[in-house]
């Protein structure tokens, strides 16, 4: 199945010069969806993953199922201000400002082997920081997966010393 | 299993007087989600459901996996200025403020069958909204599924006619 066709480009959204990536075809379509997912599960089934991690909200829709499906816990990393729990907060660059998520002290273990899922990797800074609060609190990155790869943005140099998947890249 | 067990309550979050419910331990649980998700299955698999629905962030998370295991598509209602496509708009009343929700055109066909998934029924103003905008593109709400039910504040007053699900309830 080629998951590129159930992708819908959305001209100048949010804003003039962004080709926006609507994933919603994709979620629509419930064949499309369950391969997405089992492309996840192939790659990482075998990789002793405990925790399943992902930021809000899109992160959500695709880490929920990985972690059902695995048998592992799932973990929300969110904005500031959402979680109400003792936390800890990862600030990123995005393009235009500083953004941050932040994870509950309680979600991951030292020792924890944690997949990141989220729908899109662009520039890379949401993915830095995730990475930075699985870290921060002893867990182990097994893996990031993401749906997309807009791969002229080059987000992969930010990542460089994880195991990356993508199942659509841009280029 | 009792799933009250994995639900913690924080005080005075997020501001004084609330008691919040905090979910992260249930999706801690990979036990305790598989078995709420199975709840929500054995409730609404054999109804017809061709589309689950869910407004972020956190109904995401279990609308996702419902969708998933029912072979329906997932249509996500999001805040406002969040989806890219053509899309309809329903605002509605929270404790303090006025909020809304969106929804894309295209997301339901005249005559599906949606189930609306969320974690939390409090005053009942979100799903009221989330069923108006099913409705207004020609779906029929087939049922509202919830992790948990606030049932003090009798959102379910608001959501008369139609077949509600909740799994854990607050006297």
């Amino acid at each position: 199945m080629d998951l590129k066709d159930k992708i819908r480009t959305i001209q100048d959204f949010p804003k003039k010069g962004i080709m926006f990536k609507d994933i919603t075809p994709l979620l629509a379509d419930s064949a499309a969806f369950k391969f997405a997912i089992q492309e996840f599960l192939a790659r990482f089934k075998d990789k002793g993953i405990t925790v399943v991690a992902s930021a809000e909200s899109r992160g959500f829709i695709f880490g929920s199922v990985v972690a059902y499906e695995l048998g592992a816990a799932f973990v929300p990393m969110r904005k500031p201000g959402k979680l109400p729990f003792k936390k800890i907060t990862q600030e990123f660059r995005t393009e235009y400002s500083t953004d941050a998520f932040e994870i509950h002290e309680d979600a991951i273990k030292k020792g924890d082997k944690v997949l990141i899922v989220d729908d899109l990797l662009a520039t890379g800074g949401t993915a830095e920081a995730a990475a930075r609060l699985v870290e921060k609190l002893g867990g182990k990155v097994s893996g990031i997966a993401f749906l997309i790869e807009l791969s002229f943005l080059n987000g992969r140099e930010k990542l460089g010393g994880y195991d990356l998947l993508s199942l659509i890249k841009y280029d």
